[in-house]
């Protein structure tokens, strides 16, 4: 029986392996010493309690038959629809409603599953350095080419660097689907609405689908940030908006996310014609999907209440104080950071002559905590390291500290 | 931008909801009249109090620092994989173990996502009548061909007849990838070892992958019945296994499932090269999925304990009494009736001369009770219709009180 061969290419990702092997490997030779975590892109703080109580009562429900419920829609409950059209976009002037959501099992899945509905020969763009899942969701769907020097010949690389401000420049060649993420993971940065609308000009003019991830919009505070793609004149013409619960509200554990598929984005067959891509994604996820979770469904619903409100605001402050407190002590300690103020990220720069790996293990050995290395996000990521604020107050400080602290070499 | 092509052929299904339209027609031609649904494959009984205690233990959990799980392993937590091994396998004498096995959000998820590791050049076969969706899983992937008189040209149906007992012959041409249901739905016949052994040895013989879909197997009574696969010699090296709580444990809300892809399975690159399935879906799954959600593995976890073990029997044992009321009203009343033996669904033949939908409109106005017209499952459906024991003891004999005293026409 023959496999699909793109696996054949698809390199095994040693990255955060790698990172584990090093951390053990120090810990074995310098036993007692403790090492701070400062790479983990996982929330550390609890389920807030009105997410706890919704979702006490919903376990509660299924333990009556009265009050039972079996197979849900595949789409979500209109419950949840209905308060993320009302908060997430209504209330903010966007007219998104629940017939363009559809609730997930989080961003991840949709991100791959995504790739069902566009063809095989689109042309896809995916920034440098990005979340690989980007890469690797279209390697095994055919669309990448093949591998050299750590680029795939079929994807259009849309590289960011300092000189840009991590803000890439617009393809120079015609490309179908456009995958970008802000605030961006991993480099903290986040976009102006400016920024952005050259983006969806670029597709409404070239017939692009811009893939949107907004996985970390809740730690948005700057006002000329963006949110969400919506707020950009055009957007709901061209724009898949992929967004979780996991950074925002700490249910990386529990798994719900939704993706918005709005009714007015449309692709188009072999043949020319028009077809909604809101009704392909539903036929799409009621033929290999089942729905969310009700439990991850009753707890999500509960953050739109006035309490989750606050709890996310609180929350995200907090992880967002924690990347502040990175943010300045790389600063203070000479490094050149981005990121870190509309994110939980900060994007460290290792320096002239220094690679990821490098700095990773100086970190390590003579500060005592560990980062991730960018070179795993990328080409343009070598000479980078990423750091989360997903930690506790006290270990990021004394993290930070012994970076003040350091004998330099 | 160019959309995938293969759902223009997908034709949109309208089985459910021309059911439901004609009830509604019913009902308002009828005011007053009570319809009961004897169509509905959804479990009606409330989770088991064992269950109930796990998901409430694990939602506090989530609600305290010190023991909040973030993100947990793609392929499920060990606690579950373990128990799952230790009780559906081990004990019953199969040599199935934790790395064997991938958790999931439920069979129908993983049925569909298959399609990402085996080429999309396979050439497959499915029995006829069939769950609907292995065959709109292939028509997406672009296996199917073209549909002409209600079969797509490149996929090879097993015909199920009261002829072959609703047992498939073996296919007369070579086939990649056949998909078994056992105890199945929608005939509710289940296969004995030697009939499946058959199968086995087939796709030993020709190189072929067996995706065997036992959502069922928690509905075997009679002791010569498969309930894994791999109770079959070799059947380790040509099947995975597919599996859910659905049924089993009222989980159809919770999204909970598994599927086991043994490591001695193999399949081939294009250059003939051999490569372990288990690696590929691993790889898959780490890629474009999160594990599903805790709290349904939580509550996964307790079917297992004895109290566990004895709920998924009363619950069961419930369902298919009902099954069995079904089944003898109809045969009493003149019909051919099959399964409902080993499995919750009863499959019911119109009689020479009535089609699916006739006999659904006879059942419909004369006893009140509705039920799912077998043309929906494909063209060996037609002249059928299906009735499920997911319904109350009470509702169960009053349907088929109606059927019995009927005025026939």
């Amino acid at each position: 029986m023959l496999v699909n061969d793109n696996f054949r290419q698809l390199p095994v990702s040693y990255l955060f392996s790698e990172v584990a092997r090093k951390i053990s490997v120090y810990k074995e030779e310098n036993p007692g010493k403790e090492i701070i975590r400062m790479d983990i892109g996982d929330v550390t703080r609890p389920l807030f309690p009105c997410v706890i109580k919704a979702m006490h009562e919903g376990v509660d429900e299924l333990s009556k038959a009265t009050t039972f419920h079996g197979y849900g829609p595949e789409q979500g409950y209109l419950f949840l629809r209905d308060a993320i059209a009302s908060h997430d976009y209504q209330s903010r002037g966007i007219d998104i409603s629940a017939s363009d959501i559809f609730v997930s099992d989080g961003a991840k899945s949709d991100l791959g599953n995504l790739g069902d509905i566009y063809s095989k020969e689109c042309k896809v763009a995916v920034m440098n350095p990005a979340y690989p899942v980007y890469v690797d969701d279209n390697v095994i769907d055919g669309r990448a080419g093949s591998l050299c020097a750590g680029r795939w010949s079929n994807l259009v690389y849309l590289d960011c660097n300092p000189e840009n401000h991590f803000m890439p420049n617009l393809p120079q060649e015609h490309v179908d689907v456009i995958f970008l993420c802000f605030p961006n993971n991993p480099t903290g940065e986040s976009i102006t609405r400016d920024e952005l609308q050259k983006w969806v000009d670029y597709a409404r003019d070239n017939d692009s689908l811009i893939i949107y991830d907004s996985a970390y919009e809740s730690f948005v505070r700057n006002p000329d940030s963006v949110r969400s793609i919506y707020e950009l004149d055009g957007a709901k013409k061209v724009a898949i908006e992929v967004r979780s619960y996991s950074k925002t509200a700490g249910f990386t554990g529990l798994r719900c996310g939704y993706t918005v598929v709005p009714r007015e984005l449309k692709g188009k067959y072999a043949d020319g014609s028009d077809v909604s891509l809101n009704t392909l994604w539903n036929r799409r996820q009621t033929t290999k999907f089942n729905g969310a979770s009700y439990i991850a469904q009753k707890g999500a619903a509960a953050i739109y209440t006035p309490e989750g409100i606050s709890s996310v605001k609180a929350a995200t402050d907090y992880y967002l104080g924690n990347a502040a407190i990175i943010k300045q002590a790389f600063i203070q300690a000479g490094y050149k950071a981005f990121g870190g103020e509309d994110s939980p990220y900060v994007w460290v720069y290792a320096g002239e002559g220094v690679d990821s790996w490098g700095l990773f293990d100086q970190l390590l050995r003579v500060c005592g905590f560990s980062t991730t290395p960018g070179s795993g996000f990328g080409t343009k990521g070598d000479g980078y390291v990423r750091l989360t604020g997903f930690n506790s107050r006290e270990n990021t400080e004394k993290a930070m500290l012994a970076l003040l602290n350091r004998e330099k070499d």
